[in-house]
């Protein structure tokens, strides 16, 4: 089974609180217009969370299910500064191996979710309460969600992300929902990713079409680049993102 | 104002119940299986929608919002045999821009959202309830929705669903929402088209990989085909398409 | 069928506000807290709402579903002072026939539909989105409402909350849901209506024996007083809240 | 920590299903029609689960948490059977301290929810999803919940009922929420007890005034008897039962 790292309770809580006055602060604008994105990263299966004095830095970690909540959101507050427009970091993490998941958002998580769809390597649902968790890993087997930051983000809204996360990493994903349809729903999961493979571009072909400077500054965050270079698997993005970032 | 063709109640209902009793009825495993697909159509500004007994022809119909719910669901019942993986009859009707818009769905809408977004010229939202279709007509201005048609599909459902197309279409799209942030949400759209004009191959390189057979039945529905004919304004889509049914 | 007073969308935009930010600010607690009430009052069919000068006035308005949102929710402001434990004065306005129906709420919905709930001659229902408004009028066909007014608060909530009351006031109440079923559900509102008159003291027994301050408290805004002595039509309610008001 | 028995998976399948159908199949009407009602019931802390041969005893059962979906779903075959209009025996189950936690549920869960609150000894919430269940429990610390059996049953709903018995019964109830509110909570919860002991009749009375052959029609389950009878701990209902099932 896959081993995702989780979110802790109070940074999920700042999103929210960002997120949620971002309706009526002027000056929050600058944050809610922009997308909040974590790479979540995986280690081999039975390691276990760290101490809390470890939990800031961007290693992989493994954690089961029922400690999720004690683990960290990596880059959130990184991944604030960032605009909507900028997916590509995500986008070379999963590509490169640096990250098995990545968990995204923006204010319905609509804009997110288009954005990381968009490209290659990427399979992104649009994940706003616990069921959606749990039947987007059963039938779609993606690895990517992109959640609502600023839509019914009020009472509950906290606990239902967090709910979510629980259920969407849950149980071993791509086994089907509901079970007896496991196998038509494989079969349309490796279709789609035929149909992608087959109509989007390459990474660094899709990267190298769009402004550089712009590539240049979705990857300029610290976390990316000690995510990246720590766990990066693919040699032709890690030569790519180098030349980029020389 | 974009004028778009509506969904009749009873239609609507008829979805309901087939994904509704696909949860239990064993029968109906193929129906829900499928993807429910439905064209829709425009029309010069200020056409109006004609009377009932023209409202089964594959025309496009312009309607006015509080008209939605007394015009049809072209192509329901036809789409109900479609597999979820051949979206190309969809891609197809809107990059001939032979359609204006497009209403699809599957058990979640996340299979039918991923497989539209996985090809050229569409942005594809996933609309759960009436204030999804208003903010993603407002914010991400696309010209397609996926909707769950077995997710939460009991009492009211079909109730929501027709409250989402009637707030979908309530308005002008792309105003943004809030709409303070109209200016941010129109810049995002304008990158977000870029980003998807430059990742991804223009649509008849992504069908012509695609095995042909699969691209072919995709194309096969009747109402497909009397749509297409009648609206295409695309003369490369035009010919590929004569030369795949010939 | 019953005409009702509506909702204009920038005061339920402020109550959107006011709850969203009072999870996060330490000096909105007494907002939140507090329990936000709109006591809305009918006319004879047919007549229509005046115009916005006129709006302003506590006076029973009768409007069409159309035209719901360009009138006005009285007592928003200043139920927003009062606290969750004193719905003792929407009681009396309904007991009273000052008012035809009421709508109120707190941070979930929850504590303002029990409090309505453990008065005689309400039959309140939790509203949390447009479905149910729908559903609520058609199944139970009360005469009050609660909705949550800090839960799921972040962007499309005053939305959802305008479509909801669109759909609650759009059709004659009571017809069932689904249509099919008015048989039953109109037989079970009537059981209902009787076990209540039964189990229920009533309501000038149930406001002496509670702590006549509070209950004075409760009756001190100067909305409910326009709106109660302009309309109440039983006499011993009268006497009583002259006499408690002297 | 009170400890509450638990749902099987298997049962809220059934329970889902049936409802599910019940908006299509005209012969599932009188169950749909009738009210879903289980009564859970406690024992004393530290008691654990017992093995599944004995789960079908309508013993009271002590089970933690993580234990709920191992458990049954007392009388719901039987609860089935009855209608909405009689949530006699669940009052009496509560106030004889037969049981500590009633769940309950109809097509929207409205029409439970308003029948339980209609008598005294109860408060009842309406539950649709996790985050209600986990906010109820801690802001209003009712002894009773109303889901919806209908509305939204379509996929996941099976899923959404779990996880909020999961959060409803996850933490002590009574705390807060947020958990800085705590203290008006608390008071609020005070003082709509103290509302509803003085606006309502007491049981038996209420109970007497009622169509005795309907109460009696309400009490004559199977396990309710075995329930009751095993679990009662207060004379005057106990004596009252008796006479009524003499």
């Amino acid at each position: 089974m896959k081993k995702v790292i989780g979110i802790v309770l109070s940074a999920m809580m700042a999103i929210s609180l960002t997120a949620c006055s971002s309706t009526t602060d002027n000056t929050a604008q600058t944050q809610s217009e922009s997308q909040t994105t974590a790479a979540v990263t995986s280690q081999a299966k039975g390691t276990e969370a760290k101490g809390t004095e470890e939990k800031q830095k961007p290693v992989k970690i493994g954690v089961s299910a029922p400690d999720l909540t004690n683990v960290f959101f990596i880059q959130i507050k990184e991944a604030m500064q960032k605009s909507l427009q900028n997916p590509e970091d995500e986008l070379i993490l999963l590509n490169s191996k640096a990250a098995d998941y990545v968990v995204t958002g923006c204010g319905t998580g609509q804009g997110a979710m288009l954005a990381l769809n968009s490209f290659p390597g990427v399979i992104c649902g649009l994940v706003t309460d616990p069921s959606d968790g749990y039947m987007f890993a059963q039938i779609n087997d993606g690895n990517a969600i992109a959640m609502p930051f600023a839509k019914g983000f009020g009472w509950g809204a906290e606990l239902n992300l967090e709910y979510a996360f629980e259920k969407l990493f849950s149980e071993e994903s791509g086994q089907g929902y509901p079970r007896e349809r496991a196998v038509p729903e494989q079969r349309n999961k490796k279709i789609l990713d035929g149909v992608r493979e087959n109509n989007l571009k390459d990474l660094i072909t899709c990267l190298k079409g769009l402004d550089q400077d712009l590539v240049k500054g979705a990857l300029s965050g610290e976390k990316f680049k000690e995510l990246f270079f720590a766990n990066c698997k693919d040699a032709s993005i890690l030569e790519y993102v180098k030349s980029l970032l020389a």
